[in-house]
Formats: structure tokens, sequence, C-alpha cells
């Protein structure tokens, strides 16, 4: 587990690095090459979204680490992501029931970093993304969680109603948040739990909701629809903080 | 109240809105423009932080609502700042005891429109903050608020430490957050209420920590320091909000 950032460096190892779906986060690029190769890195930034800046060749030259840049050096995310199986042990470990958070795409990195900020300091054991859709973690996640990314396991799934069903075997029951769901305060979050956070947009999704034990619901009482994700996910995960202290 | 943005064009109007202190929140220049009134204009953009957007004559033209551009467009967000009492009679109002949000110098825009929205939701009936220092209400907070700023009073003070004591007169407990406080579940958060939070670095400022009735700590179990201001604003808050609902 834990986040760093390096540097690739070279025309074939960048495309190589975008072909192979590393998380690239910022590509620097030298001001006014135009050749082949460049066009293709170019095209593949665009296609990941990556942030391209260009810049002189003395800055490549600072920045490189090899000293054979040409040209161009991409700037990547390493995070060695956690297996489901290491956060039960995190929990197994503390003698605590799981506690673990389930995030069905949240898309927003800020939001990530926030959320799992949060499921350190609640004393979760770990947050489980989905693979496809959601963010990854980038640098700005690991920023935005405030150095959470290096304690809170967090765990990359293929399919996650899959992933609910193979923890409701280990005895963990699910509660997703829905506006039509039951008020939280008269439902029961103690004991081994997972706590499913839906897309900024959407909620959670049909699948993933039907393989929820409990639907909670957060009062709300004002004029607009819904709290921010990072919001509604740091009430939810106090509400049951409360009840396992209680 | 309320909030809309609206546009200043010439290069006169644009330097007076930047001396009358106006919210700018875009800056558009016709790219290569360098003569003198330009060089004002982007000296005083430097001054307030303000993003500037070199653009073509034809963007200048299509944005221009009197096709007078000169040159130069700023972006502006109007939003009336409500008083005080505004907010005191929209509680008197709903018949409920005043439960309001100070905000002691939230200096990101995103927190700050992700709290506005928060206090919506939990019912609160307004939202103070400070007028130097903290930011202010842009089209960011306007954005992350996701509507809340056309519904909760927003009201802007000089001295939040003096608007305290101005509140206690009304029958205003304060509560505020630090990790040296009393577990929240264990204080008395019913009645009228102000929840004071601090700024995303240092805290609640000490001043208005000593005007404070309550100190409320959030229980914290994992290895980082702090929440996200804008979690742990959601996190007291819905604490309030459990206990006004019992």
């Amino acid at each position: 587990m834990g986040y760093q950032e390096f540097k690739i460096e070279g025309r074939n190892a960048v495309i190589e690095a975008f072909r192979s779906g590393k998380t690239i986060d910022k590509l620097f690029i030298l001001d006014g090459c135009q050749d082949g190769p460049i066009q293709t890195i170019k095209r593949e930034a665009k296609k990941f979204d990556t942030l391209i800046k260009f810049v002189t060749k003395e800055r490549l030259d600072q920045m490189s680490e090899t000293g054979k840049h040409q040209g161009v050096i991409a700037v990547c995310a390493a995070y060695e992501y956690s297996e489901v199986k290491d956060i039960l042990d995190n929990a197994k470990a503390k003698g605590e029931p799981p506690f673990i958070f389930l995030l069905d795409n949240i898309e927003d990195p800020h939001n990530l970093g926030a959320i799992i900020r949060t499921a350190n300091l609640a004393g979760a054991h770990g947050v489980i993304i989905p693979k496809n859709r959601a963010v990854g973690l980038t640098a700005t996640v690991a920023r935005t969680s405030a150095g959470a990314l290096n304690y809170t396991p967090v765990a990359k799934v293929t399919n996650l109603a899959k992933t609910i069903e193979e923890l409701k075997k280990e005895g963990l029951w699910f509660v997703c948040a829905d506006m039509d769901g039951t008020r939280m305060y008269d439902l029961n979050l103690k004991g081994a739990i997972g706590l499913v956070i839906g897309n900024e947009g959407e909620g959670v999704g049909r699948l993933v909701k039907e393989k929820c034990d409990m639907v909670a619901s957060i009062p709300m009482k004002g004029d607009i629809d819904s709290l921010n994700a990072s919001v509604a996910a740091g009430v939810l995960a106090y509400e049951i903080v409360r009840q396992r202290l209680s």
C-alpha cells in the first residue's frame, strides 16, 4: 500500500505507459515538437484526458532523471492497490467487526480523496472502488485524502454487486444511501457493515442497490436535492460511528 | 437574496468595477492588446487573483451584450447578501429555534459551496461569513452550492466574535469544533444554536473560540489529523439535526 509519483521518459516508454493503462497525471512535451511519435502521444493523452504542458528544453532537462527524455516526460501515479482480503484482514488484526466503504462510481477526484480521508478517520478498514468508469487514485485524490491513502487500503474490483455478494458470506450487512430509504437513525447499523456511496449525479446503481440489506436516508429539510457526495458519506459514516460507540 | 452573473464591458467600466471592490470572477481580454488601460486592468486583476483569458476579437464580439467591449469584458458575480436579522426572521417565520452556521475564514470556494449546500439541507436558517480574508460568494461557490445559495441567506459581518456576542442576546448558544473538545454525542445541541466551523488549516480562531459556549469534537479513530472542512461541518450539523429530531 502507499502512494508515490514517478516519471516515465522518452517517446516509446510514454506511448507504452498509455497503452498499458498506467495512470498518467501530467505530460510534459517540448514546445513546438510536432513529429509522428509526439502526435501519437498527444492523441493518447487526449483519449485519457491527461493534462499536457508544453515546456522548454531547459525545463525538461531539469526534470529529467535519465537525461534521455527525447522531448517528453510523463508523471505517473503509482499506487499499489490492496485486495478485498487485505481489508478484512485489517479488521481482524484490530479485533473489530469489518467496516468498509464501497463507492459506486464516484467521478470527482476531490470527492474520492475526501471520502478516503473520512474512511480513515471514521475507523473504516478499507475502501472498495470499481475498476471501470469511476475515477482512480490520481495525484489529486492522493492530495485531497490528506495522507489517508497511505493508511487506508483501497481495493479495485471488477463488479461491485458481486463483491457485495461475496462479502455477505463473511457476515457483512450492506447499507446504501437513497432519499426513499429509512431514516438512518432508525436503522441498526452496528456490527460488520459495508457502507455504499453512490455516484454524484445518479446515486447508487440499481444492481448494487438491490444487493443492499438496508437503504438509509439522511433527513433533508431544505429546498435542494442532495448533499455533496463526500459530505453525505461523512454524515452516514458518522451515524455508523455513533451507533458503534453507543 | 439570490445569485446571478452579469458582464461589465469596456475599459473604464472594468477598471471602475475593480476599484469599487466588485467580485470579478473572470476577465476576457483581446489577445495581443498591450496598451495603457489594458495594462492597468491586468495589474488590478493580478491584485485580486482574477482569472484572465486572452481571446480573439470574434469571441469578445460574441460575448458582448453592448457591442462596445473595447477589448475587455469582465464576468461578475452579483449576490445580494442578507443581514443577520434576516436569518433570525427566517427562523421566526418557520417557528423554529434559530440554527445558524458561522464560518470562521473558510478559504476554499468548493468547501464554502458544499457547506452552504449542507446548511440548506440540514434546515439551518442562514450562514454568516466574515468580511475579510475568507472567500466570498464567487461563481464557484454558487455552482458547488448546487442552488442552495438561492434559498439559504448568507450574511457578511465585520467581526465574527462581536456577532456571536450579539446573537447570544437573542438566546443562541454557540458550539465550535475542535479536537480537544467534548465528544459531540455527549453535548446538548438542542435549542437555538450557532455552529462555528473553522478555517481549513488553522481551525477556529482563538477570539472566536473563546466566545463559544461549547467545544465539540468529532471522534477520530484514524491515522491522519482532520476531516475535510465541509465534511466536518456536515457531520456536526447532522448531530445537531439528530438531537433536534429526537
